[in-house]
């Protein structure tokens, strides 16, 4: 399995679409319909991100996400963390005092310091964490764009007001409908 | 979960016990023993160090284990591979490309080149990688001897030693009880 889930990738590619529109406010649903990516899953992740700062929420059948900050301030360290929560590279287990020779006493000297092999991972860790908070969701949405044809954009905010306008007359229609039932 | 599990942690806790002696020919169970492991874990581990050329195995009553190379050829990435194999930081599902407004045709524009998020995730893996392979089995073996008191390390010769000679005298029992029953 893989160190970061599929709830990583869905949380990064839903801040991309935000990240590429500075008007739009989209659900978790619509976000999710648009890249086919499960529903259930999305509502979950969309939380996370709005705890941690990254996304703010509108209420209201208009309303939706957007991103609580400028794309360019938003890294994928912060993002991860926000989806992953704390998830280490290696878990130490001391194993350095259960040595047979201690007899289940281990001297002072067995465990001073960080265990070198802990050491390691966690340097590791540190480089892989500078490399994912060097890069922001700004950056990824402009790759992102740069691939599409330039009408693309408009259309995908085509694709969500048309979204909302039918969520609109849905609840329109049910009004009407309440209005004459108790009429 | 952590990435990189506890078969990692193990493994390279008995490679610095090989790696501290030239001479140690240690079996899997020993060095499970000595470190309060699993031993069917461990039998398990050794296999894969063997398979990547990372230990040698020697059959026999006085049979064990040594390292294949020297300590300082052997890196704590090679380790990390030899017994999680390929696993990914990230694993890349082309989400791209299930958009709904490509209907289930997706143009060639979306899926041209590496997704971005996925990029950023193997950019971060390769620091991770880099860091794991500058780090060596002797770098680590030196840092842990050097917290040990200097009679140490002959103490844990000694353990061997003397599990080996149990294990030779117990055979020798076991040869002459044969003897007398077949007598």
């Amino acid at each position: 399995m893989a160190h970061f889930g599929t709830a990583v990738e869905y949380g990064l590619h839903c801040l991309l679409w935000l990240a590429r529109s500075n008007t739009l406010l989209a659900s978790s649903r619509d976000l999710a319909e648009l890249q086919g990516v499960p529903v259930p899953f999305m509502a979950k992740i969309f939380p996370l991100l709005e705890k941690a700062g990254i996304v703010i929420a509108q209420q209201g059948i208009e309303g939706g996400y957007r991103l609580a900050r400028p794309a360019g301030d938003i890294t994928v360290l912060e993002v991860v963390d926000a989806i992953e929560g704390p998830k280490p590279l290696f878990n130490c287990s001391e194993i350095r005092g259960r040595c047979a020779l201690f007899g289940g006493s281990p001297p002072s000297w067995s465990g001073r310091g960080v265990c070198g092999i802990h050491a390691t991972m966690m340097r590791a860790e540190s480089k892989m964490r500078e490399e994912l908070a060097r890069t922001t969701i700004q950056q990824l949405a402009m790759g992102a764009a740069s691939k599409a044809p330039k009408a693309f954009d408009g259309e995908v905010q085509q694709w969500f007001a048309t979204r909302v306008e039918l969520r609109r007359q849905a609840r329109a229609k049910g009004i009407r409908r309440g209005r004459k039932t108790s009429g």
